[in-house]
This record gives C-alpha cells, sequence and structure tokens, in this order.
C-alpha cells in the first residue's frame, strides 16, 4: 500500500499515519518528495486492507498495491486450469460449445433443441428453469419442472447441463439436476449466493456483471473459491456503456485479460451481449480468435416464439453454420471445436 | 408497439405481422410511409411486449410505448405517496435523514453515533447487519447480533430502524428487528429477494443499481409492489460511468425524473455516491435542493476506526454542521427538515 | 512515480529500470516488499512522465502521483478566481445566470430573449452563431452575421455576451464581437482550439466534453492556461452514462471536486445536461446549492420554433419563475443572484 | 416520426400538434390507443427532424423512424465500398494493416519502422506528426517536418501514408504529403475539420471518437461526405467505459454493425482501444476474425523510448509474430492479409 500525503500535511499527521502502520503490523517507509510525502506500508498488505487511510487527516490518496485476489490470481497458479465435466474438459484445448433454449419452456422445445445442437456439435446444454425477469409480469421460468426437463434431455441425448441458480434456497435443487451451476450476471455480486454454490462440488459458469469491472469480476469468483469450490469458468456476456446499437458492448478484450489475470476458463456469451441474432456468429469467431475457452449460445427451433429472448436466438440452420464457421477459426489458433 | 418494417420487407412478412398481432387480441395499424412501413400494435400492449417482434422476419426494430410499470407509476396514481414509520411521514414536507454506521460493530459505537444524530435532529438511524463487501475476505457484518444492537439503540434513542437484508432467507429476521428493509445496490435486480420484501408490511428502502437505469429501477419497485408491499422508498445512490475522481456519480437527475415518473418519494445516498467525505455536504444541499425527500448519510464517531467505508464518513461535529446547512435549504425551497 | 515490478522481475530489470530514473536526473528509492518490489522515482516528475514505464521488461505498473496540471490547480493558487467581464464578477459572491438561445436566429428572437433576461435578472447573454450539429443537414448558425446580432443586443441591453468558437480560424473573429469565448462539449479536447484562445485576452467558458474525466477537464483548462489566458471557467454540462431518461448525465459531484481540486470558477448548464426543459429548474437550484457560481440556461420565446434545442429550452415565464426560486437557495448557502 | 402524447392531452393540443406536421408538408395520422394517443407524420421526416416536438404542448416524446445518414448508409448503396489508394484496395478481400510509430520523432525510427513493417507485410504506414496530447507539456509532434519524414519513407519503401490533421487551418498541408487522412478520436465530433476534410479528394480514415454511438459516428462519415469526399473509412478503437484494465473498451461488435449499417469499410485500431502491448495480438485476431478490413497498429524499434504511447507499442520481432498469426485466421474466414 502506498499513501500519498497531503501538501500541507504536519509532521504530527505523519506521525500518526507512521503508527497506523506499525500498530498493523507492518513497516513504514517514508519518501520525502519535493512536492509531496509519500509513505509505503511493507508487510502483509491483507492486514491493512480494511483501514480507511484517506479518513487519516493529512492523507490525499491511498493506492494499494497488490491484487485482492489470491486463489483466483494467475501468480499463485501459473497453469490453466482444466475443468471436467464428465468427459468434458475445459480449458484444454477443445472449445466448448453450450447451446440451448432461453427459458425451457412447457413444450418439446428443449428435447428438439438439445437434439439438434448436439448433432452439430455442441458438448453442453443450456437453458434457465429460473429466469430473472426485468419485469415481475414476464415468465419466470417453470422451476424443478424445469429442472427435470433439463435433466430428461440430458439423459437422452448425453450431453451436460448448465442451468442458472437465482436464490440461495435453490441451491441444493439445481445441485441435484443439473452438472453445473450458472450465476447471472445480475447476481454477480449477490455474494451470499456466491459462497453457497462455493460449498457445492460441481462447477459454477460466473456471468459478469453488467457494470463488473474485471477486478470486481474476479473477486466474484474468489468468494466462489474462498469456500472451497474451485471450479469457476468466467463468462464475459456484455457490459453497460453509453452504446445503444447492442444490447450490452461485448467487452472482447476481458478474454486476454482474464487470461493474463487467472488460471480460470474464460467464456463468452455472445447472445447477451448483443441481443441480436444478426452479430452472433461474427461475436462467436472474434471470441474464438483472441482465445475464449468456450461459447454460450441460445438456439431455439421457432425465436419468434420463444418465451424469452426470441430477438437473440439462432435457428437451428443457423446455429449448424456458426459451428461449421468456427472450425476452421479454432484450427487458425491452434484449437478445435 | 410501433413495429418498423425493413425497406426490403415482402407483403407475406407484412401479412405474417399482422397476423401475430391479431392473433394476440390487438389491432394492427398499417402505414406505408415513403421510405417504411410502419405497424402500429393498438389494445393492450401487456399481451404482446413478450413477442420478440425483431425474430420476425422482416422486422428492423419494435418500440414500445406504454411504459412497463403501473403500480409504480405516477401515471395511474398522481398524488405522491406518503409512507409512515411510527410518527415519521416519508414523502410529505419534511425531510428525513437517516444516518449511522456503514456496518454495525461490536462495540458502542452504534449507540453513540444513535445518540448524536438524534441530537443533530436525524430521524433514522441506519446501519448493516448484514454486508455486501466485494471481498470475502472482508467483515460480512455481526447477522442477527446487530440486528439486536439495532433493536436495542431504537429502544433507547426512538430512532426508527432501517437496515439491509441480503438474502431471502433472512428477510424474516431482519422484519422482526428493523422497522423498514434496505435493499442494497448489488440487489437491485435480485428479484426473488425483492419478491420476498414485498410479501411483508414494512416499508423498503430500494437502492438504485449501479448500472440500474431509472426505467430498470422502476421495474425493480413494482417486483415489490406486485407482491403487496406499496411502501417503497427509491433511492439514488450514484452510478457507474467512466469518472473515477469519485466513487460513483450521482445522479442528481434522477431526483426530478423519478418525481415525474413515480408517486413514490425519492431519497438521496450521497456517501455511497462519492465515496469521499469531503463532498458530503454539497451533495447534501443538492438534493434537497432539488426535491429529495430523505437522505441517508454515514456517520461515525472516529470514521479512521470504522468497520467499513471509513473514506466516505463523517464525524459527529461534520454531521451537525451538514444538519445546520441543509435547514435553510430546505426552507428555501418550501420544506423543513 | 511509483513503479511497480511484476514477481517475476529479474535483478538486472530492476537494475535497468534504475538506471533509466536517475538517467532522467531523479532518485530511484527501492522498497523490497513480501510479493513486490516497488521502486520509487523522486524529484521532478514532469521529467518522467513521458517515458513508457509498462514497456520497460520486469514492470506490471506505473503510478502518477503528482497532479499533471499546475496553473490550473489550487495547489500552487488557493484562493479562488475571480475574473470580471466589464461589471459583472465569475467567482466572487454573486451566482452569474447567462441565458438565451441555443442559436441566433435570423429574425428578432435574440432581441426579445435579451430583454426578457435582462428583466429577470440574467447578467449574461449567451447564443449560438457558430453551432455543432451532429448532422450536416441541420441549421450550422449563422456565422459572422450571428455575431453581430449578439452584439447589437449586448449594445442595446448592457448584457455581456459569451458565444462559442469552433474553428481556430474563427476565434479572432469572435473575439472581436463577443465579451467571452465559449469551447463546446465536442471541442473539450481540441486541442488547437485550445491553443488558439489561450493567446486572447477574454476569458474562455470551457465546456466538460461528453467524456472527458475531471482530470482531462483540468488539463484542457491548463492547455488555455499555458498560453497566457489565465481566465478559464470550467462549465459541467453533463456526461455520457448508460442512462437515457436525460440526454446527458449531469454530474453534479463535479462542483465541489472542482472547487476542490482548482482555483478557477465552476458553472452549470442544465439545459444540456438534460436536454428537458422540465428538469432545468431543479437541476439549477441543485447546482446553487451546492456551490456553484453561475448556470448556463437556453431560453427562447417559443422553444417549439427554436431553430435547435428547442425541447431543453425554456420560455420566458417559467425562466423567470426559475429566477425567482433560485433567489432564497442562494442565499440560504450565503451567495445572491 | 412517431409522436407519443401525453395521456391528459387535450383535443386542441392534437389539433395543434397536427396543424405542426401538415403545415410542415407530411401528413398526420393518428391513432387512438386505449391508454395513449399516437400521430405518426408520414413523408419526408427531413422536413421535421429539426421541429422540437416535446416543446409542443401535450406531447410525451417523439421517435424519429428514419436513420438520419444516408450517404453513408447501406440501404442507399447495398454493394460494399472499396477504396483505393494506389495499388492497394481497402474493403476488399485482402485486410490491409497500416503500421508504424505513433509519433513521427526526431531521428531515424520512422524509416527502421517502414522498412520493418513493409518486410513483415504491412501495406501502409502511420504515424503521427501533428499529435494530439491530453497535457500541454507533451511533445506535440514535429509538424511540417514531421510530413516531410513520413514522405520520404513512402518514397524508400512504397508503403502509403496515412497521418492524423488536427486544425481546420492544416488540411491542405497534410493533403500534399499524405495519401489518407486520419481524423483522431478526439476530433470525431470536429465538424469544421469533418467539412474540410470532405473538400479534398484523399480517403479519410474517420476515428470513432471514446463518447460518439455508432449512430453519430455514421454522422461525422456523413459529414465528410455531405462535401463530396466519399471515401471513408470507419476506424474503431475502443470506447469510454467504467472498466479501467484497459485503457479503453474495444467494441468489437462495432464491426459486424457497421458492416450492416454502411457500405463503409471498417478498420480496428486496437493499440489504442487497450492501451497494452500485451493484448494487441489477440484483438488483432479477434478484429480480423469478425470482418474487419483492416487494422492500425503501433509499431517502434524501442518502445520504452517512444516519445509516445510507447506502453502499447509493438517491437518489431512481436509485429512479425502478428502478421503471421493473422494469416490463418484470414483464411479461416475467406480472406487475406
Amino acid at each position: 500500500m502506498i499513501i500519498v500525503l497531503r501538501p500541507e500535511a504536519t509532521e504530527e499527521e505523519l506521525q500518526h499515519l507512521i503508527d497506523v502502520i506499525t500498530d498493523a503490523g507492518l513497516q513504514a517507509h517514508v519518501s520525502k518528495g519535493t512536492e509531496r510525502t509519500i509513505v509505503g506500508a511493507i508487510g502483509d498488505e491483507s492486514k491493512i486492507q480494511l483501514i480507511p487511510f484517506t479518513a487519516i487527516p493529512g492523507v490525499e490518496n491511498c493506492i494499494p498495491i497488490l491484487k485482492p485476489y489470491k486463489l483466483a490470481s494467475r501468480e499463485f497458479h501459473r497453469e490453466r486450469s482444466r475443468i471436467k465435466i464428465g468427459d468434458i474438459e475445459i480449458g484444454g484445448n477443445e472449445i466448448i460449445v453450450a447451446a440451448g433454449p432461453c427459458s425451457v419452456e412447457p413444450n418439446d422445445t428443449l428435447l428438439q433443441t438439445a437434439r439438434a445442437i448436439k448433432a452439430a456439435g455442441a458438448k453442453m446444454l443450456r437453458g434457465g428453469a429460473f429466469k430473472p425477469r426485468t419485469s415481475p409480469y414476464d415468465f419466470p421460468g417453470l422451476g424443478e419442472e424445469g429442472l427435470m426437463m433439463l435433466s430428461d434431455a440430458r439423459m437422452e441425448t448425453g450431453l451436460a447441463v448448465v442451468t442458472e441458480v437465482m436464490d440461495t434456497r435453490d441451491v441444493e435443487m439445481v445441485y441435484r439436476y443439473a452438472d453445473a451451476f450458472q450465476i447471472g450476471a445480475r447476481n454477480a455480486q449477490n455474494f451470499n449466493l456466491l459462497r453457497e454454490v462455493g460449498k457445492f462440488d460441481k462447477p459454477v459458469f460466473l456471468k459478469r456483471g453488467m457494470s463488473t469491472t474485471i477486478k470486481e469480476f474476479l473477486m466474484a469468483a474468489e468468494y466462489v473459491m474462498s469456500q472451497g469450490n474451485k471450479e469457476v469458468i468466467m463468462v464475459e456476456r456484455g457490459i453497460r456503456t453509453f452504446e445503444t446499437a447492442t444490447r450490452n458492448t461485448l467487452d472482447i478484450s476481458a478474454v486476454p485479460v482474464l487470461h493474463h489475470e487467472t488460471h480460470l476458463p474464460v467464456f463468452v456469451d455472445p447472445s447477451h451481449a448483443t441481443g441480436n441474432f444478426r452479430y452472433i456468429t461474427e461475436l462467436s469467431l472474434a471470441s474464438v480468435a483472441c482465445g475464449a475457452d468456450g461459447l454460450l449460445i441460445e438456439v431455439h427451433p421457432n425465436p419468434e416464439k420463444a418465451m424469452s429472448d426470441g430477438a437473440q436466438t439462432l435457428k437451428f440452420a443457423k446455429f449448424e453454420m456458426l459451428m461449421d464457421k468456427i472450425k476452421p477459426v479454432a484450427a487458425a489458433v491452434g484449437r478445435k471445436v
């Protein structure tokens, strides 16, 4: 931690600051420059990260040096993590595609879709039984009935199932039916929910919140991991910006930045990032080219009848074309699909 | 709902769109302009708001006309709502100040603070027993013990208590101890939690999320209200922007915009908006001047020892000065504190 | 400047970094912590601010300590600056209101408006002869003819005139007719234009750009001041965020933050900040309450016929009411209008 | 244009609105719904786009239907434009890479770099003789001397030269030396400069502003084109968001969105988008994969000695690797480099 003093700080204020640092068990290194005095706190930064230095008289600013995440950090775990779900390996050479309808619906679309995406090369089935909807009057999902339908679709097709959990009270139920949890963007900082899935032994697809910085996103992963569950997959799904041509702005740089900062695998969800079926294929190609370990894609037999997110959903034929197009790009960067 | 067709849309595509609208029980008004055909869907818009029109062939864009919120809307409830907590009235002529430490701490700071803020004119005590912390290694709050301490402070001082609830499983417990719930910014779109507090009969201080639009913020209120609880207080607490001089950017315009759109009272939390004790007073004055119905302010006897948010916390003397300064501004706009 | 090394940095890399710092004439203070080595560069930071430290092998990050602005900084000029335009003093106890139509139009609206705003208490007339329009097909302003009309209106009413200059080639012409330059938001980082107005001896109303940080905004003022013209008035006019309920988001915190960082006066332009006449009054009150030294308000006899920005323009009667309402708020914070 | 009335709008207000529309030469179609009356203005929307409908009594909102750009729109020019610079074709099958140092420096780095990038496969040389610098104390570029050095480097290597113009007064000089103009991000809405380069017959590389929406970006192209110069290349270079892990946020979706909206070629500048040499290669691959027609890359023999932007600049060896890596990705999407 570097603490910068105000130009008019007094000697008493400096001494008080030094006392605060040494009382916490760290050493204080003072550098008196021409215009500012700077104090470095040397030692275990975690002991002082809660001290509100800027509330101390004479302090202008304080700058943490160490990263606040450990378990998620690549600094302490150089090798990239690989996460197994049955015979699927996430984070290895193969790019894993998870596809399916936005919501599990009370009809046979899930099963139809599961068959179609499997034929096209997807390895995982995604679909929501619990749906976060902006309006209380929209379809909230089928709940446990939807989970059963996902489980049935897995039985028939062999696809692994990932589905969202929104409530700490539902974590155990979702655990029983699914192969992996999904934490949605709106719950990216629902810390109790993060802790809860951290107590179970199934992988967590953790979506970035709409206004979550990459650092906060890594802290969210740290929450899950701090409870014991080390199998977290980071999912970039677009952030909120001033641009309205797409529903969100896909932060494609997050893929290489996350690979630099963490050993955890990184997926991209181009469907939610753009909200527009027209751009999904190009953004999938971009994601694969810059190192994404997998994709989450919304697919439905008839998007105009989908119970949610129809505007960003691909038909079967378009999804097949997408799968065909990403293969050569994956090969071009030394991966396979 | 207005649906705009693409220039190359065919007659079949137009007819299919008309069928979709009429099948849903609305009328379709077609206007053929020189460059675009536009179709208006006339009737109960709620019946079609889930149809993904942009997924329908030939459609370029669709524009909802009606607002998606009803219970929160001022259109259906012209009079401003007043919410009673004991003998406090929120949304009336008096500006209500809620103050207190960020976290309830395992010492006597809460009680000290409660006495000090009451003496200075605050009517409510705020303080967190459950704390959303970005890091899993930070102080998470005292839980039920903190709730008991809040309840004790109320007994002694007569201040009404508002405190955050973060987990659906804790709603009932918080209900037992507090006079009002607070939903924090990170849970602004935790829809299950919104529904849960909507089932109880105590007021809800609903904080705006860091990336929540005003429309989504009103939909969050609608979630609570749709379960029966009509006592929602909207709290503007800063949004996330590119500016880093303050922790968030206080969207002061939200005060008049919300008053225009909804009958619900509007509070401002300048402490979280700026993250810097230095600017709290000026932003409190601005909030009162433009019509805020109340303020949430962080106060602690010794901010540099506060267990969270010390940098944005006022000392007792500074809080007293703030209270003194807002009085004439309140009077200038025909209100009192 | 603080330079943080990567954990795997070698001794050679550290030595090379020290050489770079000492070659530039500064001293290098090395602190070896448990997880990171940190190097402080002590001395005149301006000598090294152009060195791309993060391009040097072994460096993870570099953190400037000193503020990059000097002339604009309150550190080097504690007293708030007061700027005189005729008998008007900006930055003193009186809050100065500049009002007028968005564009100078080829009719008598300017003169009508000048008379009306003067009667209501405004001290300055604003109006654009050169208009930055998003579309090349929109009204671009009357140019020199508009400047003459502004000059005529000043002659008749005695109001001081401020008007925008958009092109380095027009600076001298605007100087001849106006009492003060305005630099618009879209030119906030048009550095050649900033330099050009810096060579003249009339005040500059410098608008913040839509995505300009406060630090960059101060650097823009520094550009003007570095050429000799020290009379800069900072104008907060809203920044671009995800929120669409208002045209921009008024960053009201910029008022106290700027007053903390700079000695220059601070104005607010609520008209451009919101783009909606309905909220101008409340935001004007908020601005005055938190310390703004003046306001820029768009006024027109018949906004629905205004040639630009009608939606955010006040009629005469509404402007008079605004002036009446800000008086008691100004008094409440010890100022007058 | 669709105009939505307020629920309480009177018949007189409706009639007045109809008069405004018909006076402008359009037809008014009135649809009375259950909760709102909506008026469509049918005819040439450009005649009414300047009318501030929301300033008309009884109007709640107005929604333009037609796009405000024509010359740039793909609607009126279905075929993608190809722009020739000597024997280079931009917008065709070949992906064009322009590379070079951020600034032209007073030494032989430009020539060294030109030779190295040509050997690696670049077709154009980029480098700034006029530099927009945030600080007035930073290196502002060499001006005409820099232009001469660029011209010399072209003579020797045969690379086409693109360089920034910042001031209307310099446009003719830059025209004499360069093969193409560059308009920088900070001048993306410097409308006079856009008009000026629109009068010349050399291509314009138009960078998106940090807070420019895609619609505004297209309007900026329209400005250039409205003066006669149809050769505009759109350059996505990152937008300003809350994320600080990269200097800006590369809006990769802009590539497919722009290709959908306009016939103009689209380049990506990953150097300015991220500000970090570490991520340039991955983002270049992503850009090529999703359809970019070219790249702008900063290259310098010794970035740590570069006079600007060293942190985001590639060394020769790293640039060669980048060129090697983009070839197979280009081939995978049916293009060549």
